[in-house]
């Protein structure tokens, strides 16, 4: 329901992201059937395309070239679908989105070469664009979010940690690719700087709303919604921002060690998921989202008028309000 | 003993490649201690530094920046470290019964972590030379790399498979890389297209001879000198050419399937291992090695004289016939 939705607000822009896909199926073909079977499995788990949507509204800001913005929309996408593969080994997760992952079908090692495989694709597709900006770009927003799984790992089962710390890991994770996707967007386009700086900002706070809302909706959806057991992120060790109002609560506290020492029952599960709803904590962070939002909204208000910035402003009150 | 003697081949270009060893140091460099002590590991484990050479010799048939040569010698070293990292890599479910679970994890995140952030460094590095070129040479070697990452999964323990299929894997674990070296160093130093074309035919013969003579090793040498037991390539399921020419031996087989099967005795792999050594297919193995190597050397044969020629020729000689 809310998917049609949101491919409804992609309407204006279909024949875009038809030929992004077509692309990306393209790229990740290949003569080995592992690499072709995983990497197609990515693919049709397919998400909801963030990242080449902001590419292309971006760029509409510009000098649109199709071409061009699909080399950077391709490669933005595998990029986030690479790290994706690499999080499946790393959280051991067998699904993604109610499909099995790479690492459940094969194992650990397919599923960081398909990764790495991925990765590469990407590179491949943007080193098309002979512009030194959009590399260095890329290079260095690929090395903040590899620090940024590092420290994660570094972060994972400390309860001893502030919102700033939650802030500056949810920025590597999620809110640097959605700001760089609309940066290189504006910047394959040649596109004025100063409406440039707008996007690339655009993409941080909308990152950054989105990120919280997922952080919210693992403690407030269903498993069926997830894919996954809701509370995965405890589950794994990941403390977020609702979690954050309240692990020193005392009798939040037990569910809270027990979700990470791995001796939580099923039960329980229900009912930490439960005191967390009821705690006030959902609602705070829902603030901060919206806080994001409302600067996200800011940034693209004094854009010049397009169908562009109607779609921007429309996704972003979206993913601000999505329920899955 | 015999790194010593091929440091005393380097001996020439001591100072180009020690201002890259701290290069490579600085590009490790991090706040986070986990990134930063793996890398530094890795790092201090050393090696042979041939990538580096390679760029450095290579360079200078052109115009020779000592600035550009260490990005791109610096950014292939990272390649090949973050290719390392990512082969540590080990499957969980084949493993865990041998390791302490929660141990073998939290190499395997690291491992894995450390090669992502390692490959990102590697394309920040090289991300600072602004030839188009050079990024889609690349990304373009990465992804054949990467293909053959896969690929060799696919042949892991399959018995029936020709002397071409061996060679097309060691080309890509391999002679891409070393290729790729060559042509890069000699691409930013804007050296003549004849030139360049010579110097990566030259990085991939020798590559070939190299990796041939490493599987032969696998046979030859001793477990102390290797670092990990003899014969390593078949207890992990890999056919390497001097096994290629005796896997149908009757008398052979009944080894090949045990090594696989894992079943092997460490009494069966000294018998193994001996009856390679006698049965021929090391001496052919070593031809066709010194086949590569004589390719290699009629490549450089035809450059101008120069000190970087004269030093090429003798490191190929001396990865041909090494014993470590």
């Amino acid at each position: 329901m809310e998917k049609l939705k949101l491919m409804s607000l992609y309407a204006d822009f279909r024949k875009d992201l038809s030929f992004i896909e077509k692309e990306l199926e393209r790229s990740v073909d290949s003569s080995s059937p592992v690499i072709r079977q995983a990497s197609l499995l990515l693919l049709r788990a397919g998400g909801k395309r963030i990242r080449p949507i902001f590419v292309i509204l971006s760029s509409k800001f510009g000098e649109y070239s199709m071409e061009n913005v699909a080399k950077v929309a391709v490669s933005l996408e595998l990029i986030h679908m690479a790290s994706l593969v690499h999080d499946d080994v790393i959280d051991n997760s067998d699904f993604r989105r109610g499909y099995e992952t790479v690492k459940a079908r094969w194992n650990n090692r397919i599923a960081m070469y398909t990764g790495d495989y991925i990765f590469s694709r990407a590179l491949v597709s943007i080193g098309e664009i002979e512009m030194p900006a959009v590399h260095q770009l890329l290079a260095e927003t690929m090395l903040e979010i590899c620090k940024g799984e590092i420290i994660q790992f570094e972060y994972q089962q400390k309860t001893d940690q502030s919102f700033r710390d939650y802030l500056r890991r949810i920025k590597r994770k999620t809110a640097l690719l959605l700001s760089s996707s609309c940066e290189l967007g504006a910047l394959v386009s040649n596109t004025d700087s100063e409406v440039v700086g707008k996007l690339k900002r655009f993409g941080y706070f909308a990152g950054m709303a989105f990120q919280i809302v997922d952080d919210i909706l693992d403690i407030t959806s269903t498993d069926e919604k997830l894919g996954k057991p809701a509370g995965s992120d405890l589950l794994n060790g990941h403390l977020t921002l609702p979690t954050l109002y309240i692990k020193d609560d005392p009798e939040f506290q037990p569910y809270l060690y027990r979700a990470f020492d791995g001796s939580l029952t099923e039960d329980d599960r229900g009912r930490m998921l439960a005191y967390i709803r009821q705690s006030g904590a959902i609602e705070k962070s829902q603030q901060v989202s919206d806080m994001y939002l409302k600067k996200a909204i800011a940034e693209v208000e004094s854009l010049p008028d397009n169908d562009a910035k109607k779609a921007l402003l429309q996704i972003a009150d979206f993913l601000g309000k999505r329920k899955f």
